[in-house]
């Protein structure tokens, strides 16, 4: 998959400008992601000066993980005006699902005509699509291959963007096709997903490698490479790390040293078309 | 000290939601505190979802460390709905005694009648007592042991919650009982104090810590078996890091590492009935 | 260079309480950076409290790295109230050039009287020698080290402060003098670099360093002293790190190990009118 490692090289060769209106619990963390993998990431989220920012940038990840009302409608003037100018946006709908605020701002959002890439987990895309009208009996977030697969697919047709639904096995579609990007051997996942679980904001992580992407790549290319991106350096980074500090510490250092060879042979290994 | 280390476990077992309204500096590294630990934490702030978010939570920190109109707004409001509805309620009174607004919103909050645990260092609890009209003369907040165990005691009584006041020992009152959880040898405690001084945030985690016992048991177990937790895994990581960045690490680690038996074991050593 | 190592050693016996008004990206690395070199931070922006504050501070960091409507607010009331009291602060102009707002909130803190030192990349410090009226032709960000100095020195006589513009060779003016912080060995700066620009809000830890320092020793003392020893801690952290994950921790413990003596030698090599 020779595009896939071009495309970790285009990032760090052009350095995309990565604006992120994104939640205070993770702006350190997706900054910190952002500039190990090479990319520029600007954090700021006042309404007086998002669309200036928005001009400038590359691609826009905007975040609702701690919206208020400030927040929201700074999200909604940097969608518009990204839309306006044919600038990317990823969307990643925090929380979608929890309450009816994030529920309605997350579809809000994605009605805007600006985003080109939602990314969330099961249960925040199942929200998503049940607020859409398009579903029912979305009554539980337990993960569901079937299911996740069939979410990427209706979503992505219904919001006119490149979704990924990530989980055990990642479904990214842009509403024509479908791909997987599959777990590694039983032991590897089960040893990666116990850390991942224990470090807050990794979610996150992937949607702003996303953002960056998106900088370079076109949407559905974007959504792989953020997520094969992340997948292999989370797994590289639970072989020198067993407990969730050092892990942590492990991923940025592992997003600095990827190489796009590897990530290539990790793409024709685990990344299908489903 | 039994029932310690099936807290920890229950904790592991059944993750409890943890609902925190807490500040900016800190946010991130109690989420990943309660995350390393095994409780399942939602960090949120928004007025317009808080109420719905604590319907959803085990348990509710709030802590006043970066407070403004609008934060103080949702605490009260999310103090009054776990009142409401009987879910606890750890309020820590960041900065109490260091500004008059402080220490009225910390008051204010210990007055709505949700809060079961309040946990402050010497300098906080003693504004509280102050506040509370019930001391005089609190003009040093500087340590000191006698006294430390009276200020659990009496603001205990006077705000009718379990009052957590850490420092050299810790005292935790229920109002008719207190417990001290005792520090080390001098030459451990001495290590591992010079390391938590200079790591920002630190307290909170204690906060939030005691925020994911109070989802598996009573407010005064959650509030020893909080800062046991808390000791026990700093002293671990001091023997591992003789520096604050690799402390830190290590801490979480820790949290993460720590086992039922060993909490135990430090429980049967370290608290006593004072 | 005696007074380098004693001023560091002035502020681990000192402690000075450092408030700072910063933003949300870096409140926890600059809080624990403060705390790894034996400051006191206060972290607080609420309008509400920020004068009761700068009353007890020694000095006052102002950083408008992602301001909004209230933040200005703050940061005008704290920087007026820190010019009555003769408490220093030094401000950070942290995206100057890139918005509007930015150069202009900055330029405005900048003329209010209380700013002792002004310290950014040569892009910021460019854009407010713009605002200011007295340059022209500002239209480029990149770092030319001629320029560099001139920019110093002016900014400094126009803003009646220190000014500090970092970059490969660091320039620091009261608008009388100008000292050079320089580089090390190219191999030893290749290595650094590489690491400082994939790390978030290093410059803002630079910014805090100084404050810290500001509760010691005069302006041009803090500004140089602040910068000296973010950059022997650096380069001692790149030492033992390869990657960012880990250079982050280890910087932390390398500004918690630097010795005095240590600091005063690289004083003695690397520090030179210019």
């Amino acid at each position: 998959m020779d595009w896939l490692g071009k495309a970790l090289e285009s990032v760090r060769a052009r350095k995309p400008l990565v604006h992120n209106i994104t939640n205070f619990v993770v702006m350190n963390t997706t900054a910190n992601a952002l500039l190990a993998l090479g990319a520029s990431p600007i954090m700021a989220h006042s309404p007086e000066e998002v669309e200036e920012l928005v001009e400038n940038a590359d691609s826009v990840v905007v975040n609702i993980g701690t919206l208020d009302e400030s927040f929201t409608y700074s999200m909604i003037k940097a969608v518009l005006r990204a839309g306006e100018l044919g600038k990317p946006v990823i969307l990643d709908p925090v929380g979608a699902g929890a309450t009816r605020l994030r529920t309605r701002v997350a579809s809000h959002l994605a009605s805007l005509g600006g985003v080109r890439v939602i990314r969330g987990n099961f249960g925040e895309i199942s929200a998503l699509a049940g607020e859409l009208g398009r579903t029912r009996g979305v009554d539980t977030a337990t993960y569901d291959e079937a299911r996740a697969r069939e979410l990427a697919l209706m979503v992505a047709r219904n919001c006119k963007a490149v979704v990924a639904v990530t989980g055990k096995v990642d479904y990214v579609s842009d509403g024509v096709k479908v791909y997987a990007i599959n777990p590694g051997p039983p032991s590897v996942e089960e040893r990666v997903e116990k850390l991942v679980r224990r470090v807050t904001g990794l979610g996150c992580v992937v949607s702003a490698l996303i953002g960056a992407y998106l900088g370079v790549e076109n949407p559905l290319r974007a959504a792989i490479a953020g997520i094969a991106t992340f997948k292999l350096a989370s797994e590289k980074a639970a072989e020198e790390a067993s407990y969730p500090g050092s892990f942590h510490v492990k991923l940025y250092d592992w997003l600095y040293r990827l190489e796009g060879d590897a990530l290539a042979r990790f793409g024709e290994e685990r990344v299908r078309e489903a």
